[in-house]
């Protein structure tokens, strides 16, 4: 290939390598069992393989698919694996992998709306639709002042709303106080929000982790909120943001919405929902009482890439007062000048996140919208919590096990129990902290834990696309073999 | 399609529509010429053809894909189009098309080097390379406490570095002063930095523009910067931060890096290079020496999805102290505990960014730098060059029309000189503006503006893949043409 002729864009190019990386993915899929779920390969393994220079001259995509091959693949954990029960699914879908190729074929670039039009209406729509499939209340609704727009992960949701809630209340209360200002989780809080916080420059000494227990199954308790305030009030804090959970990442349990909002309200605070994991199942009526309170939230923010058959990354944040996002993140440049800016008529998405530049993202959610439709996506969220259950039924009817929190959705907190092992809860936590080890060894799936109450779990998260009942089972045999062949070694 | 038995991933189901999306695309590149470059729609365009609700049932390709060509297309503003000659362009290319295939068909979430080693580790290898292509100095390299990490956009790479300098001088002085501290750029810089700078809390008080005149071609000047650093000092500020760009977004200037950082270093401020643009050339050895000086800096970054083939986002920075940078974002979770990371021999790239997921970016730049080679790479941006170059050319032999700002890359900025408009640079200006908006209106090229010193410039930016000499020529023809009819009427 001589370079100099070279066309790097050319279509008929486009369309032969096209067609051979499908079917390479194609073919990926189908023979996706057969690799061991978590990668096997130890720290190095590429840095040693791959050359320490770049190439100079051009290769052809032979060459670099047979790399791809030989030396990636045996590098990847296969989150895709029917057999990947591990931190949150990434649920990916042919539906949204085709939006993701239009979004990359196009290549557009949608800061505003005149850098491309569609990509901001088709957003809007999206945003609109997913609203009414979660039954939002309508103030979230761009008729209503409100809006949504696709972030890529929830921290950036969590930037984008504290810095808005913050410049509001500065702008009340004079930018002297800043270093007044407080905000507060729950201990079980993602620490996404801890380290936004950070960066946004709260003071690490102003985050206030609230303490949850066992005994409420690890939920922020409004009157420990509330205590805590108080508190900040009088020692001359000012209460500025309260992040709320529906399903925490730990044990996916659930915040009572309602009666937060209304200790966070009464104190002229905002409130966001991080909904990341268990958003999605709120498009089910039988889940939807979970989202019960969300109306006296400021903002309230879900990943479909977690569990909406949407490929990494897909943040869905929705904001009651669009202009305390806008007019915080807002920025004028001669060189983004236009009409429809001037008009008023437009929204310039640009100015409801962190960077300016921003890909066409909808199409991907768009595509699985349509592909799937309310129905679709209603049975695939059905699908993974009824295999949950399964497992937790099999779990429960094995007296070695036990069930450390309430399964909400379709991730089952299980362990050894401490009752055969010799009673001692530190003994117990380094058996199921090896049986997990052991387990994942084989690649055959992969799992991880969390510690909750000083108690080691294993959590057993279904929401891979393709995990099947078959899957749930031979992983369930695989957890009691080894646990059946230590606890024999222990005896 | 029932959905009960549908598999939202099956890899037959996944091959046949792959094909068919990327013959889809394959078209599309074959007749991109046929559009309108700037979308001619009007605002709520989709907004009112697209139904009020999310679709309830499941629909096939067919019907999705002939609503993209009907709905979606009309509103695109074509950033791939060969007469694409806004903005800074979005570079395009099959290579990176085909490695984001892969990154969306793997759909791995490579937050540490465990949830997937080869995501780190190709990262690792992909930065590495670039810094020898860059020929950046070795203080940036993993071997000697620097390295390279993929982020999305500019934005990010200002918020991070930023925060790590923040938290690096804030353990010196103490947290109590951080409204002391104070962030240096100048009045070309992108307003991304201001923005950065407000989100990490930096009060607006304290960033500090240093102007800029067109008698040094609008560079930022170690003697202003000092100036300010030492009157600040002087009221009792703190100096943290300086942005210093190579290629301004507005005419592409660079400043003068060397002296700049020699003046920030001796106040012991972390100094960004932001390259977000012109850095691509200067895997050019003739462009290189724009980067003199760069070793001096604390952080450097440039976007290969702007002028490097590489699809939207892709923003590469390097530190040269990368525990700032992780000491400052890292964070620690039971949930992502495992032997690798306690090993200390991994990189954790969630380290090294705001977000915790983080998609498997380097693919796409991998297989463009092997797709390529260094000497293809450096054909394409040595054409765009040359093209600039052209179009320089026609301008300049034209009497009527002048360059305002020299070329140093693949921008020309140019205007219908004052003085065949009765030498009056307001009506000069209205006059270009309305000739921009007349040529953009045609919808056979697209082109932006800047205001630089007051003057209305026209910005003709080469970087669209498919553009060739032909597609200069033919702007150029209609922008005189324009400009002809527009000063026959003025006369």
């Amino acid at each position: 290939m001589n370079p100099n002729t070279m066309n790097p864009l050319d279509p008929e190019e486009f369309r032969k390598n096209g067609h051979m990386v499908i079917d390479f993915l194609a073919d990926y899929y189908q023979s996706i069992q057969n690799f061991p779920v978590r990668s096997q390969v130890k720290p190095g393994f590429l840095l040693e393989t791959l050359p320490d220079s770049f190439p100079l001259h051009p290769e052809p995509l032979e060459t670099i698919m047979n790399d791809v091959q030989t030396d990636i693949i045996p590098g990847i954990t296969h989150w895709q694996s029917p057999n990947f029960f591990a931190y949150f699914a990434s649920s990916g879908s042919t539906a949204s992998f085709l939006g993701e190729m239009l979004t990359n074929g196009f290549n557009v670039v949608g800061f505003n709306w005149e850098s491309s039009p569609a990509a901001t209406e088709l957003e809007m729509v999206v945003m609109e639709w997913l609203l009414k499939l979660l039954q939002l209340p309508p103030c979230f609704s761009f008729a209503n002042g409100g809006g949504g727009v696709l972030h890529g992960t929830t921290c950036e949701a969590f930037i984008c709303t504290m810095h808005a809630a913050r410049e509001k209340i500065l702008d009340q209360i004079g930018r002297q106080n800043a270093s007044k200002l407080v905000v507060y989780c729950s201990d079980q809080t993602h620490f996404s929000f801890q380290k936004s916080a950070k960066i946004l420059g709260i003071n690490p000494n102003n985050i206030r982790e609230v303490p949850t227990s066992k005994s409420s199954n690890f939920q922020l308790l409004p009157q420990s909120l509330e205590d805590m305030i108080k508190e900040d009030i009088e020692a001359g804090f000012v209460p500025m943001y309260l992040c709320a959970t529906v399903g925490t990442t730990s044990t996916t349990t659930v915040d009572p919405l309602g009666p937060l909002c209304e200790v966070a309200n009464a104190y002229n605070m905002w409130v966001h929902v991080d909904a990341a994991y268990a958003g999605s199942a709120c498009i089910c009526p039988e889940f939807r009482h979970f989202l019960n309170g969300v109306e006296g939230a400021s903002s309230f923010s879900f990943n479909a890439h977690k569990w909406l058959l949407t490929n990494l990354a897909c943040c869905c944040l929705w904001v009651k007062d669009r202009l305390a996002l806008t007019s915080s993140l807002s920025t004028n440049s001669v060189l983004l000048r236009n009409k429809a800016t001037e008009s008023g008529e437009v929204v310039d998405y640009k100015d409801w996140q962190i960077t300016l530049s921003r890909r066409f993202q909808s199409l991907k959610l768009w595509m699985v919208l349509r592909t799937h439709g309310a129905t679709g996506l209603r049975e695939m969220i059905r699908k993974h919590v009824k295999l949950a259950k399964e497992f937790q039924r099999l779990v429960a009817m094995d007296a070695r096990f036990e069930i450390l929190v309430p399964r909400y959705f379709s991730v089952v907190c299980f362990r050894v129990s401490p009752s055969v092992i010799n009673d001692d809860e530190g003994d117990a936590n380094e058996f199921n902290k090896k049986l997990l080890q052991s387990v994942n060894a084989t690649g055959r799936v992969y799992m991880t834990q969390t510690i909750v109450g000083g108690i080691f779990v294993i959590r057993f998260a279904v929401g891979a696309t393709l995990t099947e009942e078959k899957h749930v089972l031979k992983a369930w045999k695989l957890v009691c073999d080894h646990a059946t062949s230590m606890l024999c070694k222990l005896n």
